[in-house]
């Protein structure tokens, strides 16, 4: 099988990878705006070819889109009207935005929803990593509206990178995913300019930096041209976790100024409630 | 040398391993209030003897105290006076309130304040690591109000460990503590309260997530014994963070509100500045 990534980054340079480890790409051709990364791409052996669009989507069986949620939005309808037989995935962090604009095109059928729940805080192709989605979950987004077979390669292609399939509608992936994944960017994002904006004493910072900090402000060397289409996608929801998270912090912060320190055991009591849901 | 370490839990726990795997300890004596952990510590070969707090402070040469920072408070005044030539260090996470408490007594100098940069969410002597501490920060405070003798124990003992010393007023300590440390504990408990609350499909969280999430909220695991009295002693660093993460996150907030896209852009590339001081 020959398949087509257009954004050979994070997810679609792992997915080269997974692809050609599992044996399921004959070619890979990559397809990338970014100049440098084409270059890397080819240079890394993540792709055999580098093509346009157009003559991409002509050779290929699969067509995996790896691009930010506004771009994969804007390419969906152009690149269903182009293909016959071909079927197209994306593998995007929001799922309404992508499945209402794939619903203008007459080949809607040939296109699937899928979101793998993997990522790191690195992008471009040199961010590409082996074995990324390996007993992580996948979810698989609307699949009555894809056809059969376009469903069973997806599954294919992802039970072979050794990822265990969800299936979902795509406003519960949306909601969920505003719990999951965003909030937690953006909460690194704020305490990151948080300390940035307060602690003047970087050195110290750097000297003492634990494990704690690291593993909470991580996320927030994150790329901003793929978050920003996310959130502005999942707007509603991510407003609304946001809302909840910042009562959250409220109730921490009128604790700590009344002195209430039994109800301040009480909050973390209830937040070790999460042991139950987490291994 | 015999160590006494007063809570094996998880740092004296830690601290017993690699006491005895670098050959500085020769025999360890545990002292816990809690019934099981003296078992399980004594079971888990951490220690080697149980004895209540006198005798195991006249059978040792060095004190260790491991347990939550309002009860090393409590301690620190009646274990100095009952010392001779032994030396008395702490490991909290907070440092005035410790040094204070100390300096009541007349053996003040026989005391030494640090702080080793390691921790987990779990908690007892089952969370016992080995290696804890290597390649590590440790800061000690206050050195000039201890003995000279005493320094170079402790900094012998932590050097063996593989941690690298930082010296710093308490006052300092206690200020970048808030920021690299229990802000982020204060954001992730508020994250677990915020999921727990709004978000009802627990099993859809279980299946979904990701690293992301998972990193982020791992620290809601955190025992509120420990942290309780962490955020009361260092009670006005830690509001003014907070007060400072809720003035970022608001900002977050209103950006999503108004649609003002192009300021979420510059807040994320702000806070990817974080980069420049973690690796």
């Amino acid at each position: 099988m020959n398949v087509a990534i257009i954004g050979v980054g994070l997810i679609g340079g792992s997915m080269a990878i997974a692809l050609r480890e599992k044996g399921i790409a004959k070619k890979i051709i990559g397809v990338d705006e970014n100049e440098a990364h084409k270059l890397k791409a080819i240079e890394m052996g993540l792709v055999d070819e580098i093509h346009n669009l157009e003559t991409a989507i002509q050779k290929s069986d699969l067509i995996i889109l790896a691009v930010p949620v506004n771009i994969s939005e804007k390419l969906i309808v152009s690149i269903l009207d182009k293909v016959e037989k071909q079927i197209v995935m994306d593998v995007g962090s929001t799922k309404n935005a992508i499945c209402a604009a794939a619903s203008k095109s007459k080949n809607r059928k040939r296109f699937v929803a899928t979101h793998p729940m993997w990522g790191t805080e690195f992008s471009g192709p040199e961010a590409a990593v082996t074995g990324a989605f390996e007993n992580k979950a996948v979810v698989i987004c609307n699949k009555e509206e894809s056809d059969t077979d376009a469903v069973l390669l997806v599954e294919k292609v992802y039970g072979s990178f050794g990822m265990h399939l969800l299936f979902m509608d795509a406003t519960a992936h949306d909601l969920h995913a505003a719990y999951i994944s965003h909030i937690s960017h953006i909460t690194s994002f704020a305490l990151a300019n948080t300390v940035l904006e307060k602690e003047r004493e970087e050195d110290a910072i750097f000297e003492l930096s634990s494990g704690g900090f690291e593993s909470t402000v991580r996320l927030a060397k994150s790329n901003p041209d793929m978050w920003v289409p996310i959130f502005k996608q999942n707007r509603e929801n991510v407003l609304d976790v946001l809302n909840e998270h910042i009562t959250q912090l409220r109730k921490f912060k009128s604790c700590l100024e009344k002195e209430n320190y039994d109800y301040l055991q009480e909050l973390i009591e209830n937040a070790n409630k999460i042991k139950r849901i987490l291994k």
